[in-house]
């Protein structure tokens, strides 16, 4: 195996697969990367077992050489190593070369590394997933998707299956849905050609979040493919694979109140501020519960009280308010996730009384709906 | 006591006096920052028992109202919850109000914040350090002082005076040296106007660097005094206090060779950038050293070998190199750290063999020196 490769080019594809690659897996051969290469380009793979994540580099694009392949051949190298040592070249141009047992070379200018590289057939293969039931999702709206519901997963391994998201195809669209039991987050996306064999799957939230960061802010779809067992995020580059969660995902539709007592529509942004400075006082006491009033004249109060440092009030004017009045207490972190997915836009919050669970959507919008299940206080 | 504030000038003030705050003090009043508001302005302090850093903020500057006093007095306030109090008020204005039993008020907005304050007058006094001897050195130039030594201070505690730089007048000039006693970095000033009566003193080399931090980039000139147990940096707004190391700090020009066997002249930077590289292999067996040897044809040879992962060589042109051939190895950190300290000029290394200490200047100036001790390898 001998190639040369500009510089940039592999310095790219690595940070992406560099994603997948922890450093604290058991499996050795999982702390590198598998560099395959063909007579067509490069292919570079890194993987911790539950993400795997491919990017291929080609030849040739847009009519400019990339690499220069003198002989394929396929080699794994210490991933954390590798990618510095790319990183810290003195030129833009790389020559890499595989002798006998994995010795690899890495020259660039007059720097000249000597690599013990691994044995590439001890590299597991990538999952198999078939080319079926396809989705098709252009970038930013994945990643939107992936901000607006990903923060609500459970951090706790006592259930599993809620540290996921729950992808389902339905009539209405696709479904997503992330709650870790306190709080809920779902998001709705009609989309056309819907495949109608697919079944409900539960993306680990991890997963998602480092695919986000994967993901470019351009409207290029994405092709998404899900099995029994994995789904496989496919763009122009890049192959990103994961496991999926096993069990049955919770119904949630129940905990969604379908009556209201008090409704309040209010600049979402001023809100979220408002609750960020009441929760400097309510952080103290560690459990961070910030109280909402509605006063009379179309305002609200937000409050914090902690017996040892002191007490805060705001006032903030609300755009309607309309049912009954309302004190309730909740979590400042569970709002500000809420209120921070839609995006600072004006928001409508619908309250079925201080015990029961209540929900914030966007004004402009029915697609996303947060659900907060409050604190008691008194 | 009660004012009106601009907020961005308390923020700016806050800033500075919360380095010297420490959440891991042990002393329960020093996890605030005391607040005194005289008809002129309002002065703040902070302080971790070995640094005090107070600021002022005047009533007036440059025409501009920056403070309106409605009535003078003392607070302390927790300075972290403070500081983010007053960084996420909703407006640039802000009332600060002390009523009784220390009840701080803190309005902006509708914003409406109260604070248990403490007792000031439980508050330490400031260090006494009288005004005479004074050194004054612009504040660009002693933040470059700062940079050039006090990375090579000692950070074990087993030698406690090794932990700072030691400042010596003598008849030369400022001498500046700090030692871990594996390498050392040296930087002489010349001044006008030394005081005559000043002893050596021992600067904590923690107090160093936050000074650094708060010194700005111009060259107005920072006034040093100096005392037995304390040292004061006095800038147009802000008063630096340190205590000093106790303790005889070494002699430690018997430690500077005199003679040499081998001179290199070379690119720093290309120097730096190749010893990084071979740091990568380096660092992973530990020990973290590189080996530097002399080639024929006015090159030298940069290179690591890790038996486990692999090795590296790399040749650099000098511009001049006489003397002895010569095989040498060191700690790459040390010597990058030396090598930044002179900024990527070029050097001149002189070595009088592979055991013993050689020195790093820059070509264009002697007033840096950097030394280290190599490591024996074979």
């Amino acid at each position: 195996m001998k190639f040369n490769i500009v510089r940039d080019q592999l310095l790219n594809a690595l940070n992406d697969v560099m994603k997948a690659v922890s450093s604290k897996t058991t499996i050795p051969i999982l702390t590198g990367i598998k560099i395959d290469v063909s007579t067509e380009g490069i292919r570079l793979t890194g993987s911790d077992a539950d993400i795997t994540i491919q990017t291929f580099i080609p030849t040739e694009k847009d009519g400019q050489q990339l690499i220069q392949i003198d002989e394929t051949g396929s080699i794994v190298l210490q991933a954390r190593m590798f990618n510095e040592i790319i990183r810290k070249l003195p030129t833009n141009e790389v020559e890499i070369e595989v002798t006998e047992n994995y010795q690899t070379r890495i020259r660039s200018g007059k720097s000249d590394f000597h690599l013990i590289g691994l044995e590439p057939n001890e590299y597991p293969m990538l999952p198999e997933v078939s080319e079926e039931n396809q989705i098709s999702i252009p970038g930013d709206l994945l990643k939107s998707i992936i901000r607006e519901t990903v923060f609500a997963v459970s951090t706790s391994e006592s259930r599993p299956v809620l540290t996921g998201v729950n992808w389902k195809v339905t009539e209405e669209g696709l479904i997503c849905v992330a709650t870790d039991s306190h709080r809920l987050a779902r998001r709705i996306v009609t989309l056309d050609n819907l495949p109608k064999d697919v079944e409900s799957v539960v993306i680990p939230g991890k997963s998602l979040t480092e695919l986000s960061k994967i993901l470019s802010d351009s409207s290029t779809p994405v092709n998404i493919y899900m099995t029994n067992q994995q789904v496989l995020f496919k763009t122009e580059d890049v192959l990103f694979f994961s496991r999926l969660l096993e069990g049955n995902y919770p119904d949630t539709n129940r905990l969604i109140p379908e009556t209201y007592q008090t409704t309040v529509q209010i600049n979402g942004k001023e809100l979220l501020q408002a609750i960020d400075r009441a929760s400097l006082l309510a952080r103290e006491e560690r459990n961070n519960v910030v109280r909402f009033s509605t006063l009379d004249q179309n305002q609200i109060e937000i409050s914090s009280n902690s017996p040892e440092i002191g007490k805060v009030e705001e006032e903030i004017q609300v755009q309607e308010l309309t049912g009954d009045e309302l004190r309730i207490s909740f979590s400042a972190k569970y709002m500000m996730d809420a209120l921070k997915s839609i995006d600072g836009q004006d928001v409508i919050i619908q309250f079925t009384g201080a015990m029961r669970p209540f929900i914030i959507r966007s004004i402009h919008d029915d697609s996303i709906l947060q659900l907060i299940l409050p604190v008691r206080t008194y």
